[in-house]
């Protein structure tokens, strides 16, 4: 099934322990529809400007990524520019130009309309919301969000949370959102805001999966994955964004969301997570390989399972 | 096969969001030897006053754990008091009184010496290494240390290090005991001064298991176990050892030590962790069966397993 993503198509310029790249191609929907790519078909929707040229479309086309959506504007794309130089698990942001972003007003394909998943990257909650509304057939619909929006547009957020499936953000968010440290309780008090299912990603620590159906006494519901542990983390951007694309792909592809669907789709999600992290921005998902991906998935598998 | 713990037993205070206890039985030998009490035989070898009574000493024979190694000394027991009130996951130290632990001289019990499994608690590494030596019988070595024994007795705690084969530590000690942030990076590097196997404790994520003999490329030979998603944590004191007791008391019951065993001993220690934080002190371990044990593990299996 096809999965249509609206989020920020942008670039980055990243300082890490590992070096220095300039205006490398990333952005939220970039990193999440090259994740999902190897999974199903995906079609995105953002604006770029004037600098998005023959070169950063090629990395879509290569990938096989519908890019009707993406609107050029006059101006130039999204700029972000970040350090890790003082801890590899938090960038500090140095520089945000918006550009065209500004003014971004989500335009649908009318090809899109037929798309039953949609994901809803890091984005204004109000164009988060605008999305779902214009795409009512959408039967999953997953989403992720940040500090800036819970902290300072909270009533936004809840509307786009009451229309969410699945909701995926980090330790730190979900605590702040349920306004409670203790993580199971601050995961039941998000999800009584919308979500049925609620993605926590503890970074190098892997993930948690919560479901809102099952009652609070069957502990087993949850599913926890790891990360891979990993010598060099050359560049983090980009891999909350990766495990959504590969959680979600794999959802997409399924002919049907089992128990055992979503576990899996866990797992890709931090197959997929792990990759981007080895190499600067969206390199490493531009080079990779199902192949490679199948390998890591029977690597997680191994670090966690008794026999 | 019996273990030999040699360690503190104690009386804590301890002040958490749930509440408050005066002078519980306490001290890392009491956590391990409660929790690993469940799998095999349990000796000790420690120091308490004259304030360790016939309730205290009911608690140990509960459990059937050989208590001739505690020496009995004028004066008082370690006393420990700590607030967990501004953060459930690290202790606030409001006092600590060494008492009669001061002029602890382990004093190995003659019945002891055919120990083929020993594990050196969190206790002063020229104790540690003279414990170790004193029992060159012992097959399997295993210990815990912390961060003050890393920054001001690195010369002795390297020493014991050597003459260890397993150390459990968590990801704060083994960033500061190897002087490298990259965790992998950081276990090779502690396995390098000696433990053939680390054990890495990430709290509330679970608990990694590093192994030095196997090529850095077989990453597949790491092992991540989860901890358990707890609705309230009423006292995480303890619940270090109490892994420890739980991980060492299972791999003491294998009858051979292979690498499904070492799987299994690192979810029995999760799970003996997650039963001590459900009550304060030693509480929760006192009146555990090991139903309740195997009913978790299952659960453990259930939370990180694919099918």
């Amino acid at each position: 099934m096809a999965i249509t993503v609206v989020g920020s198509v942008a670039f980055d310029t990243v300082e890490t322990p590992a070096g220095r790249r300039e205006r490398c191609l990333a952005g939220a929907a970039t990193y999440f529809s090259l994740a999902a790519s190897f999974f199903t078909d995906v079609r995105v929707i953002a604006v770029v400007g004037e600098d998005f040229g023959p070169a950063e479309q090629a990395v879509f086309d290569a990938r096989g990524i519908d890019t009707r959506g993406i609107e050029r504007a006059p101006g130039k794309s999204f700029f972000w520019q970040g350090s890790y130089l003082d801890n590899l698990n938090e960038a500090k942001t140095l520089n945000t130009e918006l550009n065209v972003f500004a003014g971004f007003q989500p335009k649908i394909p009318e090809v899109y309309s037929d798309s039953q998943y949609l994901f809803l990257a890091n984005i204004d909650p109000v164009l988060q919301r605008r999305v779902r509304e214009a795409m009512p057939q959408a039967r999953l619909v997953a989403g992720d969000t940040m500090n800036y929006w819970i902290k300072d547009h909270r009533p936004a957020l809840l509307e786009v949370l009451k229309g969410l499936d699945i909701l995926l953000i980090n330790d730190g968010e979900t605590r702040m959102l349920a306004g409670n440290s203790n993580l199971l309780q601050a995961a039941r008090s998000v999800m009584s805001l919308g979500p049925r299912m609620l993605v926590v990603k503890h970074g190098e620590y892997g993930s948690t999966l919560f479901h809102k159906a099952i009652p609070n006494e069957r502990q087993s519901e949850t599913f926890r994955a790891p990360a891979f542990p990993l010598d060099h983390v050359v560049d983090p951007t980009g891999a909350g964004d990766s495990f959504a694309g590969g959680f979600f792909g794999y959802l997409a592809s399924q002919p049907e969301l089992t128990p055992g669907a979503f576990r899996r789709a866990m797992f890709y999600g931090g197959v997929m997570g792990s990759f981007t992290v080895e190499r600067f921005g969206t390199e490493r998902l531009q080079e990779l390989t199902r192949e490679e991906i199948d390998k890591r998935f029977a690597q997680f598998r191994e670090l966690t399972h008794l026999d």
